[in-house]
C-alpha cells in the first residue's frame, strides 16, 4: 500500500491509513515519517531511506511486495500529491529493459490511500484561504525544467488562482521564490495576503502572515508551506486573531446583487 | 468548529474531525452529511439545512455558537475547499450593518479541521493523477462570473496543470463542461486521460476513464469528480487494471538525463 500519513499530528491521519500500516509487515520510507508513527510502527521491519533516495525507496518497496510481502510505503501528507505515488506507477508502467521493476513486482496489487496534505493543514490554521479555485506549484527545478515552472507561474497569475508553493526553497536554490513574487506582483495587489506555515501539527508550529510585496525569501525554509492569496483573498482581524480566507462570491448574494 | 468529514467513507474521516463532532452539542449541516456520521450524531441536537441554504446555515451556526453553545458545522470533503469555511469567515468579517453576524457571534472561537477532499479520494482510486502541479476549478457560474471561469480555464490550459473540476454540471447548467473540453483540446492531446469518479467511498462507487476528446457531458452528474490529466499524465494498463498517474520528471532521472 501507499500511505499518506498527513502533515505531522496523529489526529490528522485517517483511520484507513492507520489500518494499512497496522496490516503491513514492513514499513518503507524516509526515517522521520516512520518515527512519527510511534506505537503503530513497533514490531515491524522498517527500511529507512534518506531524502533524495526516492527512486531506490520505491523500487525496494515494489520488489519486496513482489516477493509476497505486505509492504506499506509511508509518505507525509497525501501520498498522491508530490509524494511517492506517481513514481511507483511510473516504475510499474516501465518494462524491465526500460529500467522498470521485475515481472513479480508488476503483478502486485497497490492500494493508495489519500491523506491530509500539508497545504490543507496550513489552510485550516489560516481559516479558509483555499475557499475558491486554487493551484499547487512545486518550485523545485531538480525534476522540472525551470522554464516550465516560470510558464506555470505566469498561468497561475493570469488565472488569479490562490497558489500553494511546494518545495519553495532548498538548501541550494533560493531564487525561484523571489522570481515568483515578482511575477505575481505584476498581476496582484501589493497587499495580497501571504501565509507562511512551518512545522504544522507539531509543537513548534508557527504561522505568519505577510503582504506579497513584503515576502522575504529568508523567512522561508524547506519545511514552510507558502500560500499566496488570489486578488480576492482577505485577511480579517477577528477577536481570536488574523484569519485568511478567499470568498466564493457569496458577497454578491449577501449584498443582494444576486437573487 | 468547522468540520470536514471527507468524501463519504468513515475510514477517510480524520480522528480530529470525529473528536470535534463528539464534543459538539449541536450539529449543523446539509442533512445527508449528518446522516453519514451514523452513531457519532446520536443524541445531539441537529439542524438540517437544504442544499442552497449555505448562508442561512452558516449564520445559524455562528449565532448559536455566539450563545455559548459548542456547535459543529458539518461539511463534506475538506471544509475549507469549496465548502462553508470561507463563508463563515466572510460573515465574521462583516459588521452587523453590512449583513454580518452579531457581536456575540463575532467573539466566538472557530476551529477549522482539514479533511480529505473528494478530488483526493478520486485520485487515490486512480493511482496518482495529482502527482505533479494541479489546480481545482469550480464550473458553477452561480457565484462566479462566467467570464472569470473561462479565463481560468485558459490559464489552467496554458499552465498545463492537471485539473479537478468541482461542480462540473448542475441540473440547469450543462454547457460549461463541454466548453471546458473544447478549450483544453486546443492545448492538450486528444488522448489526454480523463477520470470520472462517482459516489466515492460509497457502495455504488464507480470509476471510469475517457480520452479528453471523448468526454461526454451526459456521463457526468452533480456527484461526479472530473479529473483532467496534464499533457504528461498517463494511463497505465497494469495487471490490476487501468491506473492514471502524472509523473514528476523522475523519467529524466531514471533514463540518465539527470545525474
Amino acid at each position: 500500500s501507499i500511505v499518506g500519513i498527513g502533515p505531522g499530528q496523529h489526529s490528522w491521519r485517517t483511520p484507513e491509513a492507520s489500518a494499512l500500516i497496522s496490516e503491513a509487515e514492513e514499513l518503507v520510507g524516509y526515517g522521520l515519517y516512520i518515527d512519527i508513527l510511534g506505537p503503530l510502527a513497533i514490531g515491524k521491519k522498517r527500511s529507512d531511506f534518506p531524502l533524495g533516495g526516492e527512486e531506490a525507496r520505491c523500487r525496494y518497496a515494489l520488489e519486496e511486495a513482489g516477493k509476497g510481502k505486505n509492504v506499506a510505503l509511508i509518505c507525509s501528507g497525501d501520498a498522491g500529491i508530490y509524494a511517492m505515488g506517481a513514481l511507483v506507477f511510473e516504475l510499474l508502467d516501465r518494462n524491465e529493459n526500460e529500467m522498470g521493476v521485475s515481472d513479480a513486482a508488476k503483478r502486485i496489487e497497490v492500494q493508495c490511500t489519500p491523506g491530509v496534505s500539508a497545504l490543507q493543514g496550513a489552510a485550516a490554521r489560516a481559516g479558509a484561504p483555499l475557499g475558491h479555485d486554487f493551484c499547487t506549484i512545486s518550485l523545485s527545478d531538480l525534476l522540472t525544467p525551470r522554464e516550465d515552472i516560470i510558464r506555470r507561474l505566469h498561468a497561475a497569475a493570469e488565472g488569479d488562482f490562490v497558489i500553494a508553493f511546494y518545495n519553495p526553497v532548498s538548501k541550494t536554490r533560493r531564487t525561484l521564490l523571489a522570481e515568483a513574487r515578482e511575477i505575481l506582483l505584476k498581476y496582484r495587489p501589493n497587499d495580497t495576503p501571504v501565509m507562511l506555515a512551518s512545522s504544522l501539527g507539531r509543537p513548534e508550529e508557527e504561522v505568519r502572515y505577510r503582504r506579497l510585496d513584503e515576502l522575504e525569501v529568508d523567512e522561508v525554509d524547506m519545511l514552510t508551506v507558502v500560500l499566496i492569496g488570489s486578488s480576492n483573498s482577505r485577511l480579517a482581524n477577528l477577536g481570536e486573531g488574523a484569519r485568511m480566507f478567499t470568498p466564493r462570491g457569496y458577497a454578491r448574494k449577501i449584498d443582494g446583487d444576486l437573487s
